[in-house]
């Protein structure tokens, strides 16, 4: 018989600022979705997702899964009155949720609202009588009652647009934005109920040939609309984005965030797992799938394997480290990234970029350089951030090192910025370049560095921080002798950075550094490296785009 | 009326990781808790928070709180069949995990089992029979028919122990881990399951005057027993555990972890969860209370909040900033916190340590000053790393810098231990210094930092790294003249070291950093530096005391 310990290295861990943590409180009054994705257990996974504390009262036991609802089996009234009542009794509550509610259920919660009077909970209350996939989910008779018993004490009440139609008893042409403005105010004033959230996910705008999602939120006591406005996603993978919407904005709600703030919060959540997205249907459900609930959520375990502090080696050995280089022709795998289909055509329309072209022969107007100039003082802030977890995340001294060094030289770069700024454009202090007002195309790249830092490991790090870096100088030395801005202008000096003879250095230090992150790579994943450089490629090209299109 | 706009910032959010992920599913058949803690709804949470994907099959829907099990309510056997077949068939399933079952359950699927034959999915059964309050959850055919019908078909069967006797059809007597590696032999066998989790969490065994927590795993086809044991948590907030502990290992399992190693990530996962725990219960519920599901989950709208790329800040401006300083009655920081009664305790152990003055005299054994050093190397790899981490969240380039430059000298320091390794000990070579074992001093510390790092903000993070620079100085500081051991030795040197003109520079910009921190602190949670503060000395005092008892 053989017998091996392994130690449980348990707590206490940063016990300071999460002992006994005061969670916040949301209750799900829903049918389920045993198939996961909508109903309570959106309910469930969005509240923990956002790290609240969630209850539930299950309204019907529901067989149902993206493909259809197949039957629907309701909870009786005594059971629903007695998981209130017990939930309410024992537990905290900061914020009830209802999604999809039965007769029994509105009266049940209708009575408890009025016995808790102004004790209650704050209400979020979704109003769902049909399913994404266009099952009828509710009668008539509950369309009546959630309108009369339960929205005049709800703080808001999230109808999609079909939803709307049911409640005023009517369908409605929409055609432009004001259409939604006023079916949020009569719904307002027909409920009772003070905010009204029409959701526009169902029907994308087109606007300057874009199509986006509008969810717009009245706010009664103001009178005053907010429109949120979201890009348009391309799927079919949408099953439970209601749900998930009330839950997330109740989970905001039960933290504390004002009601803007907390639609907010939920609809970046949902448009964030609808645009990641998962694949957990059988192949032959192609027109509806969930969304993707966890897509911030880190693995425990896998924390636990890379943190140092674990030591369940005997059980989890660590993993072999293998190498991508023998997988690089001739050894160069900068040459390797910048020839690869995937990046080529990004790389190619980044390092002959027209900007390059106008800064070079003197044309650019001097409102877009200067546009161009504090937008990369506000970016190389950012990419002196991600060399720092890059360098955090390094496999050793030498490499955190390495990282470190490179953020020295970002801010040589940020001070001839400053100069130029001053110098130039007569930009009179330093707390100028602390309030740049920061760009969709720069949003866009400190987005993506973000999730990198977050998700990445040190050598997707490093794949994302070169394309800057190795572009830059490529983009120069090809102007090298065409160069015919005026000598000493800024045009001409800022030419003259990136084919100096120290920047050439760097980008040799860069090339190296890219042979060195694949001896430590998976050969498997390399095609993780790739991508992530032609997308970097690419949100280079915008970066240079943006400037040359501001007006 | 008002009218405002809010751009959405959805994706794309590093779509080549995680774009259509294929999340590991996880099919729950289980009771519900209304409350939250436990049943479906701890398996929904955990599945969940180890980014899988849950389903659900609801066996039943029960009244209960952490106080008491209120009522059941059956779902009837032609829903169970139906959510079964439905979720089988349209969606992908890696692994069922069993809680609370009924008849008409076990024996749908006992059906569903036999008809998959060796496409079906892994299954990971509790046996669950006792809520943790105490309360019977099944009678005693359901215990004869989960042996007979399911366990033959499980991976791992997980029963606590008051279920392994329900299953043995007796009660033992356990007074050794001999008896439970006994128990979990005999249930292999009655049960024909392969693979058996003793969970021993509701037994605190005595080691040496020390209560520790064990599970026992007994693999079948290798006769081998993996013994995991943990800290004992003094806490009643246990509601909840043996369904989540279960629910954790299904998830690993689902994302393709072995048995041992998806068994060593449950228990971590579990014992975390309730050493943190969470205050969700009405106050006068006092002897049993959830465990945090959620406690390495972040908060997307905070996330949000920080990321520079969001941009609602129409309706989440950026908080104000607020300086800590005036309560800090003198104005030096340091001086405030090394008085705190908080921390003088933890501080003066820490800076008179007998650590120091052995090796001041010379007296220290060789031997413990060299693990000590070992362990010092060790150390500052995670030190420089968390210098990275709290320059990639400083508000500003100088803040970055300024971490950054400590990087520098740490990798002086280490040079210096190197150079005594190898002169004095005679360490051969460099890839030594990669593969120094930690022992638990140095893990618990590693552990607190990485904590930290994933938790706080750049203050919380100057205050967890300064009590190693200050304290050193100080304890050599206070040796200064007292230091008999023999010039030029190692002992001699690593004293100098710390009492040099460099070294008291780099303590006056230390506690000119830690004022600075607290400009832009918020003075309500000046508590929480100050928490860390003393808990950071307390690791320095363990760190030496682990070197003194070294053997």
């Amino acid at each position: 018989m053989t017998y091996a310990s392994v130690s449980i290295n348990t707590p206490p861990p940063y016990l300071t600022l999460s002992s006994n943590e005061k969670l916040p409180v949301v209750l799900s009054i829903a049918g389920t979705d045993p198939s996961g994705g909508a109903g309570l257990e959106a309910d469930v996974k969005t509240i923990t997702a956002n790290r609240c504390y969630a209850m539930t009262c299950v309204t019907a036991v529901n067989v149902q899964t993206p493909a259809k609802v197949y039957s629907i089996h309701n909870t009786p009234k005594e059971i629903l009155s007695q998981i209130l009542e017990t939930n309410l009794q024992d537990m905290k509550c900061d914020v009830i949720k209802t999604g999809m509610l039965t007769v029994p259920a509105i009266e049940v919660l209708h009575e408890k609202l009025l016995q808790l009077g102004e004790n209650r909970p704050k209400l979020v209350v979704d109003p769902v009588f049909v399913a994404t996939a266009g099952s009828l989910l509710a009668g008539e008779d509950v369309v009546t009652l959630i309108r009369d018993k339960i929205a005049p004490f709800a703080e808001v009440l999230t109808p999609n647009i079909p939803e709307c139609f049911k409640l005023l008893g009517e369908e409605r042409k929409i055609t432009k934005l004001q259409d939604i403005f006023e079916i949020g105010r009569e719904l307002a004033k027909i409920t009772k109920c003070a905010n009204i959230l029409v959701k526009g996910g169902h029907i994308p705008w087109s606007d300057e040939g874009e199509k986006y999602i509008t969810d717009v939120l009245y706010l009664g006591a103001e009178q005053k609309f907010i429109v949120f406005k979201g890009n348009f996603v391309n799927t079919t993978h949408t099953h439970g984005t209601g749900c998930t919407l009330a839950s997330a904005i109740a989970s905001n709600l039960a933290r504390g965030y004002s009601l803007p703030q907390s639609v907010y919060g939920g609809v970046e959540y949902v448009q964030n797992a609808v645009a990641i997205g998962c694949d957990v249907t059988n192949p032959r459900i192609k027109d509806n799938g969930p969304i993707n609930h966890v897509y911030a959520v880190e693995i425990p375990l896998e924390k636990m394997i890379s943190d140092e502090c674990f030591t369940a080696l005997d059980v989890l050995p660590k993993k072999q480290i293998t190498s991508a280089a023998d997988k690089i022709p001739g050894g160069n795998f900068f040459e390797y990234l910048i020839n690869h289909p995937k990046v080529k055509p990004h790389w190619d329309t980044y390092v002959n970029h027209e900007f390059v072209k106008k800064v070079a022969n003197g044309t650019l107007d001097r409102k877009k350089f200067r546009f161009f100039i504090e937008q990369d003082y506000a970016y190389l802030v950012d990419y002196a951030r991600v060399h720092c977890i890059a360098g955090s995340k390094a496999p050793c001294l030498e490499d955190i090192e390495k990282e470190l060094s490179i953020v020295a030289s970002v801010r040589n770069e940020m001070g001839e910025h400053e100069k130029r700024l001053t110098e130039e454009f007569g930009v009179p202090d330093q707390s100028y370049f602390q309030n740049i007002s920061r760009g969709p195309a720069l949003r866009a790249y400190s987005r993506y560095f973000n999730d990198v830092s977050r998700r990445g490991n040190w050598q997707e790090l490093v794949a994302a921080l070169t394309p800057c870096l190795m572009g830059y100088g490529y983009a120069l030395t090809k102007m090298k002798g065409r160069v015919t801005a005026a000598e000493g202008s800024a045009y001409y000096k800022w030419c003259e950075t990136y084919s100096s003879p120290w920047y050439r250095a760097a980008m040799t230090e860069g090339e190296q550094l890219l042979n060195h992150i694949l001896e430590t790579y998976p050969p498997e994943s390399l095609d993780v490296l790739v991508t992530i450089y032609g997308e970097v490629c690419e949100l280079e090209t915008n970066f240079w785009t943006a400037a040359l299109e501001y007006e």
